[in-house]
C-alpha cells in the first residue's frame, strides 16, 4: 500500500510517495517506472497538484443499489456516464471560485479508480490489473442547469464548469474497494456517508464494461457514481471528501 | 487565409503552413508564436496527423433551423452539448477500427471551431477573436447505444468509441463560415450537403455562451452539431467530410 502525491516545491514540480509527513521524492513516470531519488520533503512544505493529469475524467450515474432504489431507477445493463472536461480539475486545497449564474450547486463524494495502464476490451480480471489505485472525487453538479431543457439533460454541461471536478489528495494502492466508506463533510458536519461495497457495477467490472471499444490511457479517472446523501454546497462553504485509506479531499468553494 | 496543418515526416512531427502541395514548416506554437524555419517539404511526402490536440472536443446538438424543423424541436436557450473524449481523435486518412458490438454508425458532418486563446465568460465579440480558424468534423455516432436504456441517453458512450472524433485534414484561417456548407460523401457519392448558415447559434455565440464558466484553452475543439442527412455508414465504407476553403477529411471505416 502506497499513497502518491504530485506536488509544486520552490516553483518546481515533481511527485513522491507518503512517508507518515514527509514526501519520498521519485522520478520517472508514475505508472511505468517510479524511482526514489533519496531526498525527502516534508508534506507542510509542499502545495499539493493533481495526483494524476487524466486524458479523461468518466462520471457514472446510477451505480449505487441504495441510490437506484430511492429514485426508483433500475440496474443498468451497462455503466452509465458522462465525461467532465480538464477544465474542471482542481487539487485539493485548490479553492473552486463559482461561476456566476450556475445556480445552486450539489456536491457528490465518489470513489474515483485511476487507469494504470493502457488497455481496451479487457475482462474483469485483467480490468483488475490495469487499476493502478483509488482517489477521492467530488462530481459538482449545477442543479438547475442539469434539467434546464426539456429537450436534452445536461450532463455535460451541469458538471463541466470550472473547478466542478475536484480530485485527490492522493493516488492509494493496494486497497480493496469493498472495505471502503466514502464519507463528505460540508463546513465540518458530516452529510453524506456510504459503503463503496453497495456499488452495483465493481470497480473491475467498471473499468471492463467501460473499456469495450473505448482505450483507458495511465491516469485516466473513473469516479464511481455517488449514492444517497448528495447535498447542497452552500455559498461559501468547504467540502471534504474522505474515504479511508485514501485522505481527505478540501475544497473551499467561492 | 492559411491552411494549418501538423504532420510526420520521417518518423519526426512538425507542423507547417500549405503552400499549394507544399508545406513551409514552423517552429514555436501554433496559436502564440509560430515561426518559419525557411524549410518547405512535399505533402505528398508526409503523413497527416491532428492538426490540433484538443484538451476538449465539445460538440453540440440540434443547432440547425432545418434539423429542428423536421425533428420537431425547439431553439434552445443555449448551445446543448456532450464532449467526445481524446480516445475518439483520428486524423485524415486514418483508419477507424469500428469496436465489435457497438451496432448501426450513422455519420454527421460538421464544421469545427478552433480555439486559439484561453478565455472563459466571452462576449460574442471577444468571442469572435478567440476562434482561430475552422477544421472539419465527422460526429461519428453508435445508433444503437445512444438509446439503449431507457433511463439515460448515452451522448458519451455512444459518440466516445475509440476513432469516433476524426477531424482534419487542416485549420483553416479568415473563412467566413456563413459563406460555408458542409458535404459529405461516403464511397463517392454525395450523402449530407447543407449551408453553415442555417445554424441556430453562430460560431461566435457558440464560443460566448459555451465560455460562460467554462475556460477554453488553445487548440479546444466545438464541433457545430449537424443538419438534415446525416446517415449511415456501411461496413468498410470511406467517409469524407467536405468544407469549401477547409478541405477534406477522409476515413475509411474497417
Amino acid at each position: 500500500m502506497a499513497h502518491w502525491l504530485r506536488y509544486t516545491h520552490d516553483g518546481r514540480g515533481g511527485f513522491g510517495r507518503l512517508d507518515g509527513d514527509r514526501i519520498a521524492v521519485h522520478t520517472g513516470d508514475l505508472f511505468s517506472d517510479p524511482a526514489p531519488t533519496g531526498e525527502t520533503l516534508a508534506l507542510a512544505d509542499v502545495t499539493l497538484d493533481l495526483p494524476c493529469r487524466p486524458s479523461k475524467l468518466i462520471a457514472l450515474w446510477n451505480n449505487f443499489h441504495a441510490a437506484a432504489e430511492k429514485q426508483g431507477l433500475d440496474r443498468p445493463e451497462n455503466p452509465l456516464f458522462f465525461v467532465k472536461p480538464p477544465n474542471t480539475y482542481r487539487a485539493s486545497g485548490e479553492t473552486v471560485t463559482v461561476p456566476d449564474g450556475v445556480g445552486r450547486l450539489l456536491f457528490e463524494g465518489e470513489l474515483g479508480i485511476v487507469i494504470g495502464r493502457r488497455g481496451r476490451d479487457l475482462t474483469p480480471e485483467a480490468a483488475a490489473e490495469h487499476i493502478f489505485g483509488y482517489t477521492c472525487v467530488n462530481d459538482v453538479t449545477a442543479l438547475e442547469v442539469l434539467k434546464a431543457d426539456p429537450s436534452f439533460v445536461q450532463w455535460t454541461r451541469s458538471k463541466g464548469f470550472d473547478g466542478f471536478g475536484p480530485f485527490g489528495p492522493v493516488i492509494a494502492t493496494g486497497l480493496t474497494p469493498d472495505d471502503l466508506s466514502v464519507a463528505v463533510r460540508v463546513n465540518g458536519r458530516e452529510r453524506q456517508r456510504y459503503p463503496v461495497a453497495d456499488m452495483i457495477f465493481k470497480p473491475h467490472e467498471i473499468v471492463a464494461l467501460i473499456s469495450r471499444g473505448i482505450t483507458l490511457e495511465p491516469g485516466d479517472l473513473i469516479a464511481c457514481g455517488t449514492s444517497n446523501g448528495a447535498g447542497p454546497i452552500p455559498k461559501g462553504a468547504t467540502v471534504e471528501v474522505e474515504i479511508d485509506g485514501i485522505g481527505v479531499l478540501s475544497n473551499p468553494f467561492a
